[in-house]
């Protein structure tokens, strides 16, 4: 069986691709074929692993994540994953790939597909929050639905901000990046992307009036202790865009979202957005929240995906 | 990373090997090393997978099995499974196996070691109800631990009697194979081992006393509607060994023992065996009942016992 690296993956497919993958999957998408158990979950000393089964039309695919805090300090990757990729029928694995990349690729699709629907249609600049692979795959994600020509970058580690800066000038030459204050980042960025492992509010507060027209998008808290969203920000808004409503009971920014009196019905899913596009129109004009948690349906998307295109290839 | 298929997990490890690596583990291991969280078991129509992490000393592994019912009619195997095993401490994957041959060799091997604590020394004839994976796998773990001349053998599909027998004549060309009534498999044979999916006793009623110095070794009952062993060898006996207690709740020849009144305490695990071998010597004189499911730590036992084999050889 062939395992798919990083770098095939990127040969095989793109940024835009996965965005219509993620969106087809709604559109034309057989939802009855879904079928997505519970994750499970477990600690190993300080180390956790996730098993993420699930299964879409002919397809089923487990994505197996291990999550080891201490290896930065090795210079090792915190998270390790893979997917593998199944028949659906005869259980016979077609596949293997680097879920890393996948996971980057899915994630930064769930905040473009937010962006392409409710973000400024002539936004230019994006600012990003973490300088990790969220925090690169929400970039190419902007670039991919929007005229970006800017971007405003704030991380507390100034090691991260020059590797950025040059995977940034390195695929996309045409790019101005530059590193700013957090404030900064917010005053100029028509599209702000959260993507770190805060537990507390990395947005610093400005002026009201400043966020109209913004759009953003939050992906780092997607356990009940993490939060990188203030309270001031939803207390701005009367409706929150999220990629499930599961998002809802894992995310510190939501849990906090729903104390400040966001009630569920005004959660609004992907889904909807990709659905009813049309309804959403008005919204490009005004501030909007976007947070993520993601699924592994949506890894088993993109997996397909790739496996689609290594097919082709053939 | 490096796929090792059947034919190279053959190549690097043989049935004794696995036998001792798995006394090892309770002679010599880390016990308070071991984590196996409860295994997630999903269906999916008619099929079924099965995720089955397992930590020990510096090794993590999963086992991914899923289980296809259909398969069979279309030429394919019921069961597909993979291995991926990774370093403990980085949660970095080291090398993914077929694990339908880890499968059938630790399961072989956990009735070899029945075999070897409780079968009459002088065993020379094996008999086998079930012609599949681990009918054949009991086999050799019968031949690795006792002077085994003679195979009898019953199955109700003549196709794979065949198959079985020429497999043995290529395997093991010295041993006779006879192909007879499940009554003479009782009969003939000092080791009886039934491997089938059955839901009913496969072994037919003999008199009490044709049992006397025979050992059987069930290892087809899984399930609680699963069933091989009838109620008058549970009858017969005051203990029953198995390879785990969680199998008095998994498999329905053991919920029955328990029914014919066999207690918890009358069971007598592998690790009981392994390291109280001197106690359970006069036991080789006298009729005993094994009885294994299966547990991911005996993959995983087996899994690195491989990938150290790898090494070795690189």
């Amino acid at each position: 069986m062939q395992l798919l690296d990083s770098k095939k993956i990127h040969d095989l497919i793109s940024m835009n691709d996965v965005i219509k993958a993620i969106e087809d999957f709604y559109l034309k998408g057989d939802q009855s074929s879904v079928n997505v158990p519970e994750r499970m979950h477990e600690e190993d000393g300080e180390n956790t692993i996730l098993l993420m089964p699930s299964f879409f039309e002919e397809y089923y695919g487990t994505k197996l994540v291990g999550v080891a805090p201490n290896n930065p300090s090795i210079g090792k990757s915190t998270i390790n994953a893979l997917m593998i990729l199944n028949d659906r029928r005869t259980m016979e694995p077609l596949v293997m790939m680097d879920a890393q990349e996948i996971t980057a690729l899915r994630t930064g699709a769930l905040g473009g597909i937010s962006m392409k629907y409710l973000a400024d249609e002539e936004a230019s600049t994006v600012g990003i929050i973490g300088t990790g692979v969220q925090g690169f795959s929400h970039l190419q994600a902007a670039c991919a639905v929007r005229p970006i020509k800017r971007v405003f970058l704030y991380s507390r580690n100034v090691d991260n901000v020059n590797r950025y800066i040059e995977k940034v000038n390195r695929v996309f030459p045409k790019l101005e990046v530059e590193y700013v204050e957090a404030a900064e980042v917010m005053k100029k960025s028509d599209i702000i992307v959260t993507a770190t492992s805060s537990k507390t509010s990395v947005l610093p507060k400005v002026p009201k009036e400043e966020l109209n027209g913004k759009h953003i998008v939050g992906c780092g808290s997607f356990r009940p202790f993490m939060q990188e969203i203030p309270d001031y920000i939803f207390e701005r808004v009367d409706e929150v865009y999220v990629d499930t409503r599961t998002a809802l009971k894992e995310s510190g920014d939501l849990i906090r979202a729903q104390e400040l009196g966001i009630k569920k019905k005004n959660t609004i899913t992907l889904e909807d957005l990709i659905l009813n596009q049309s309804q959403f129109q008005a919204k490009k004009n005004t501030f909007t929240v976007f947070k993520s948690v993601g699924m592994a349906i949506y890894d088993l998307v993109t997996a397909i995906l790739i496996y689609q295109k290594l097919k082709e290839e053939a």
